[in-house]
């Protein structure tokens, strides 16, 4: 099926996301959308994140995606079911796929997670986890400070290191964990400086490859991976500074971005 | 959904498979047949293995189970397709979720597959490979030596490394290959000789841990997960003899085998 995959995040994190579905589904177009001006989501309460996510959710069926991938956990947490009940393409989420990723690879059954505040504080890992596995020991986190210092770009300074460092403490006494699950789109940024503090014994899962892996499954699974020789160029739309973000994106990704545009969602719902 | 999760195979291969669903899906119940006194399927012609695939499944269909993975190679490669258009209930092969891992993992670009003579002839690795990815170089390559090794429990043997450094010499000029896809689920137990063979800069990708991460993303995805607080005990079924099935199955597995029965399926169509 030619037609492109959505991906929406609150920002530049989901490219992370993107970046696997671009290398591991390489006949695919995507349009991406980051929400820049109201990002971050994971301090904001469930209705506004729903609200928000409905937005760009909205424009993205404008331009006839054939599958929706949701590479923000926040908006994963608090809108995922919903968007599947609404929906008629297929709805994939960032934290199913990280969960699963991290029950496959432990070994002690103990397993770290960290997120934005309203990531954390939905439990939506826990029940994920919990839902595959009751066998399982969560320690949950959340690193409100994380996502701020990624989308000023500040994230191989040294000064990350101590941020990093600071937020990981709670967790540095779990002896047993053995497995620690990004759960933000935007800490695989931060991957270097994470593995520093928590120790090589630890596996870190990035939920944005399993996540690539789940959406070339179902794609597959459904019978519509794009079956014409050539794929569309990706497009990618950001509700803040097109040149920041192309900056950023031109960085993570392995290819530069041919198409980029600024774009109003809707203005009179932001609060900030 | 608390029904049996079904596992076909062509004998004891498909263990490595179960043992993974076992893993990372704790919560479900499986029924496994092995169809041991006609094993191997790999030199068999395509017809013999749908007849005696479709044999196993009608078994399995009376057990009332939820979900299809077909765990040996020959057959997913020669029923797949006929079994997803003849069956309500989803039905996973192990070739793609090896391709895809394999995609995932490759940087050069170059990847192996060693499996039966079935398998490499169908061209199913080549096809589900460039069916994801069209920018990918492929060496195929049987190795009828390897399952007889296996079912014979003989995979431990000095002599083993012998057949399995024979085996893969074909392979060992291409200098970019960086990704060896067991294709055949028997292969597993030969890991240690295979990557000693070919190197510690090739990545092995055994489907089974592959597979049963997909299984676990499609019952969720369709909400067929089990919600029950407990699961029904693990059934095993063997065409061929109750003890040795028993003898190699609680080495493989990492608990005990409880249920396990000799049955036959239909004997006037075994040619041996």
């Amino acid at each position: 099926m030619n037609k492109p995959i959505g991906v929406i995040d609150s920002g530049v994190g989901g490219l992370t996301v993107a970046r696997e579905l671009m290398r591991q589904l390489p006949n695919e177009s995507l349009i991406y959308l980051g929400d820049t001006v109201r990002c971050p989501y994971g301090p904001r309460p469930r209705e506004e994140v729903t609200k928000f996510t409905f937005e760009m959710v909205d424009f993205l069926l404008q331009k006839e995606i054939k599958l929706l991938v949701i590479a923000c956990n926040t908006a994963t947490a608090f809108t995922l079911e919903l968007l599947r009940e609404n929906l008629t393409i297929p709805v994939i989420g960032v934290i199913e796929p990280g969960a699963r990723a991290a029950i496959s690879v432990t070994e002690s059954k103990e397993i770290g997670v960290i997120g934005t505040i309203g990531t954390i504080e939905s439990k939506a890992y826990p029940e994920a986890l919990h839902h595959i596995s009751k066998d399982l020991v969560i320690y949950d986190l959340a690193c409100p400070q994380f996502v701020p210092l990624v989308e000023r770009d500040q994230f191989s300074d040294e000064a990350a290191f101590d941020v990093v460092e600071n937020g990981l403490l709670p967790l540095l006494g779990h002896q047993q964990l053995d497995t620690l699950i990004l759960g933000c789109t935007h800490y695989p940024l931060l991957h270097e400086p994470i593995q520093k503090v928590m120790g090589n014994h630890v596996e870190i899962i990035s939920s944005g490859e399993e996540t690539a892996r789940e959406v070339s499954a179902i794609l597959s699974y459904q019978e519509m991976l794009n079956e014409s020789e050539t794929a569309e160029k990706h497009r990618f739309y950001t509700t803040g500074s097109k040149v920041v973000f192309e900056q950023i994106a031109n960085r993570w990704l392995d290819q530069p971005i041919e198409h980029i545009e600024e774009i109003v969602i809707d203005q009179s719902l932001d609060d900030k």
